[in-house]
């Protein structure tokens, strides 16, 4: 269960905002709002059947007992949920099995040459994820990795791709009905951003082992409770209190964790606010931080730099691990007064430390508690942002769900590169 | 060579910031600004003599040659620097030999227990990076490290282990002395943030294989070069640039580059400038983004959110892989229209459209082009950062070397701790 800790947040009367909050959940859960045509994920798990998800986790067992690397490709929203997800639920350091590697999310010749060299001779699945097929970033790569693919295993490689598409139209579609591709759907009423918990993000976490028939029921649960109409719903609360910054002058927003497991899930984030409310000249802009990491990076600037930020940091709760400060006879380094402490008491006392010293400093700071990182407390988390955004977006009085900006780059990009 | 292009920039009159500007790069030139006890880092290479850096190689040679896994423990310019040069340079996906782990930069229990789990049977040799030894971050990994090394080798496992330390006093040092483990010296006269080419990095540097005979020659060039009072000085002109932004009401910087090998290198950027400049409640926050990756999560806000924003695009040339897109009968994907280009001939397109596109949302952009990402050229590219810094926080009127702001925190986790 998520909570809000909000004595650090230097509000003084927060019933204007909660009522502006307020009025935008009801615009979301009524789909009365903007761009409410694209609000599918907010009933989504609620209506999945059974057999659609036995399709992704029968599909995830055979790549997993069969594959040494899965290669996800993909850019923005079919990226990102899974990649956080997945770096957030696993080791550091070793490989699991499958390893699941990303593609198509850059044009970096480099990238991409040196992932075909590292999985030449493995055992390799391929996940293409585009709604159209022609997202330049992931066609790119795919046409590169379909030549490998179809040279490594001839008529088969078709066997040993998964295409996550439209459901009747489109290139990708097209290929995989021509090639007997396997695939899943995009569903129409979902933007990327908010796709994490469809078959854009599901298959890749069902490959990685996660129990995503969890992951839905929890979505489903956490969809009902985050838009609640009540004072004490906490993604309402969270939207109240960054419309409240920004109405204050407060620009940006700093989400911090004190542990990089978050690192990922802080680039999901800064996709689905940054995207959902920079337009129209108005916008939080959102950026991160992994702590105690970057307290000796940008603390300093966070404790005394110019006052136009707030910050949320997510509390994620105790590592799975134990590893005790050990008493030595010399104590040659002067550790022995945290001799009996869990690393992690240390990183704790860090962490109230950071908060409270951050509001001395003039900065807001909300606190976001969620119980451990397990999958569950996880998809409760992202659910929880993304109903905050939609609302936070509302408040604003912009569509959380269209991203006209993004053209404006691609529209000289194929110029440059002669496209008809 | 660095090269600006300034085109984009949206600045119609450049001389009264060059001149604040200017002043500034004779203060930090003549030593004669605040902290200019600092500023070891103008000369270091010039002053070093053949015994030292022969020392370092020599260290380097015989670790490359026995371990399989190199952990270094260090947090802030004890980390990032290394970190983000040696990642810049190496390979995506294949573990390079010796591997080179960091650690002591978080108190994540998980992060330290998997890691140990994954050296335990490996051949395994340490850096532990610390002036004073008790920094908590690193002395805590380094405890716990010390232990599980001690359990694997033996008193044999001094020798294994090499500290870059203080040259006379503090804890690491004591510990070295009495434990005949292999020093380098951490100058008196450079901070962390400006450390990356001492031993702090150099050493990691030169184990991952870089001929950092050569870094220091290239570094030792770059700084008479950007201390040059030339008005096509980039070091001056970047640092008048930011000036000039900074007194129009742009309060951040998003650097960005168009490859995920630069995404340390940004990083280090954020640690030098924020903990530079964010003081006295003035300063630019520092941000970044990796391109095309983040065009598809942020780039709608860099299109059309608020306004306080300018950009810094790295060029970081061609990369040095060939790969080339190939005509397909079928056409599936509609990409033909590319047949024939490099994949970087794309992102370069990407990169020239995206800058105009920005500059015509209202965003000041400046490209710095470097030669490739060779060490030589990175090289080039630090020192430049390094000299812009100190000229962009005189001309804000703060010490560029003090970081008063970090003890905060740390005062009330120690009190938390129950430190005496």
């Amino acid at each position: 269960m998520i909570k809000l800790n909000e004595t650090n947040t230097k509000i003084d009367d927060f019933s204007s905002a909660l009522q502006v909050a307020n009025e935008s959940l009801k615009m979301l859960k009524s789909r009365t709002g903007k761009g409410s045509e694209f609000t599918g994920w907010l009933d989504y798990a609620a209506n999945m059947d059974k057999t659609q998800l036995d399709d992704m986790i029968n599909t995830a067992e055979m790549i997993r007992k069969d594959a040494d690397v899965f290669v996800v490709a993909g850019i923005g929203g079919s990226y990102l949920g899974a990649k956080s997800f997945i770096t957030a639920t696993s080791n550091y350091f070793e490989n699991q099995k499958p390893e699941i590697l990303f593609v198509g999310h850059n044009m970096d010749e480099d990238y991409i040459a040196e992932l075909i060299d590292y999985i030449k001779d493995k055992s390799v699945y391929v996940n293409v994820i585009s709604k159209s097929g022609t997202t330049t970033e992931t066609a790119v790569s795919f046409r590169l990795l379909r030549e490998f693919m179809m040279e490594k295993y001839g008529s088969d490689y078709a066997k040993r791709v998964v295409a996550t598409t439209d459901k009747v139209k489109g290139a990708l579609k097209t290929l995989a009905d021509n090639e007997n591709i396997k695939t899943f759907v995009i569903p129409d009423n979902i933007g990327g951003r908010y796709s994490v918990f469809t078959p854009v993000g599901l298959l890749p976490i069902a490959v990685s082992g996660v129990d995503i028939a969890s992951v839905v029921k929890v979505n489903k649960d956490s969809m009902a409770k985050f838009l609640e109409n009540s004072e004490t719903n906490p993604a309402l609360r969270y939207a109240a209190y960054r419309y409240y910054c920004y109405k204050s002058g407060k620009k940006f927003e700093v989400l911090s964790c004190f542990t990089p497991r978050f690192r990922y899930i802080s680039e999901w984030y800064k996709q689905l606010f940054g995207e959902s409310e920079g337009k129209d000249g108005k916008g939080i802009f959102p950026s991160a931080m992994t702590f105690t990491t970057d307290l000796h990076s940008l603390g300093q600037y966070m404790q005394d730099g110019e006052r136009q930020l707030f910050e949320t940091v997510i509390d994620l709760g105790r590592p799975q691990r134990t590893l005790e400060i050990m008493k030595l006879e010399d104590d040659f380094d002067n550790l022995n007064y945290l001799a009996g402490k869990r690393v992690s008491d240390v990183n704790n006392a860090a962490m109230h430390a950071t908060v409270s010293a951050h509001a001395e400093g003039g900065v807001p700071v909300m606190v976001a508690s969620v119980d451990g990182y397990s999958a569950e407390s996880l998809t409760e988390l992202y659910s929880f942002f993304m109903v905050s955004c939609g609302i936070s977006a509302y408040s604003i009085e912009v569509n959380p769900f269209n991203q006209p900006g993004v053209e404006a780059y691609k529209t000289k990009m194929f110029k440059l590169l002669g496209k008809k």
